[in-house]
């Protein structure tokens, strides 16, 4: 069994794309191969335009769970955004666009934030996926 | 380590159900079987009523994301019902209903699309997996 | 390839845990291990507080589904705990809260329910996983 792991993302709300990066380094630090898939919002959510904006949370979060989140960026808690650098600087972590998605949002490459290393179409995931597994998040 | 890609999928936007396809056709592409077993929202728009419909987007879309997906849409995209079509006649793709969910939304078999082929439970959901990656969208 | 099927729980409305405690109680049924890991909201609604209450649907569910979930809810069916007790009685089943979560939410160990075996970081999530798959709902 290949032990790299590999997300696609597609959700671009701070919590969930808190948790993927989360289990991004978790895996980079047990010197585990990451690849992550970009599509729709979480592709839109690392443009340079919008990777440093606030991207809300899940609709079931709430006030209160608004409140927890504001309350740890406050103290100092590293963005996901931080969180993917770190982990790229620890482990193998290859962070990739979906072409489908940028087409769907008429994002060029240039819009990119520079975390990710480049564009790729579905079957070029799925052949750098091995037989790692896929969690979609 | 079994080829099969097994999605599970809950949610019924069409953005989540274009994911979806998209990851269905690249695996029949690459000769991948996939099974496909459809819970709850993504359920009731495989439905006969349903397939056809508008399903929404995910709430974190907005505005923005909406006028990028419909500007698509009139462009010719093929909806994620045809991507399902294309992909089932491209290779080995099998849909079935989780009994569960139809019993949850009182659908009966003669709702569904003929793009379902059937209704299961999670027993047999898991004996069809075998050793497949399971990928719950 | 190993049989544990190991679920990260993220959402917290009430029919995605019933779609993961469906999901659970199937392998635990089969005999397989089931390892589940409770991030942000999913881990919110396993607080005592919060497990017998009310945690809405994912809000694509709209007014019909609200409907077609709460007829079963008086026609006697299981609540998706009751269902993951079940399943914990019939087989293998862990359940661990996120610790970084349990910090964002400021959850403390006390506030879970029982159902609810410990608390791990990221890096025991994935050494219990061994070679067995993730699902993330």
């Amino acid at each position: 069994m290949d032990e790299t792991i590999n997300l696609v993302l597609f959700s671009g709300t701070d919590d969930k794309l808190q948790a993927a990066a989360v289990i991004t380094a978790g895996a980079a630090a047990l010197g585990k191969p990451v690849n992550v898939f970009l599509q729709y919002w979480a592709l839109r959510s690392f443009t340079k335009a919008e990777i440093n904006a606030d991207h809300g949370l899940a609709a079931e979060a709430g006030e209160s769970g608004r409140k927890n989140v504001d309350a740890l960026a406050k103290a100092g808690q590293a963005s996901w955004a931080e969180t993917f650098r770190q982990a790229k600087e620890l482990g193998e972590v290859d962070i990739q666009a979906c072409s489908l998605s940028m087409d769907v949002l008429q994002i060029e490459e240039e819009d990119l934030d520079p975390l990710v290393n480049g564009v790729e179409g579905v079957t070029a995931f799925y052949l750098n996926a091995g037989d790692g597994r896929i969690i979609f998040i």
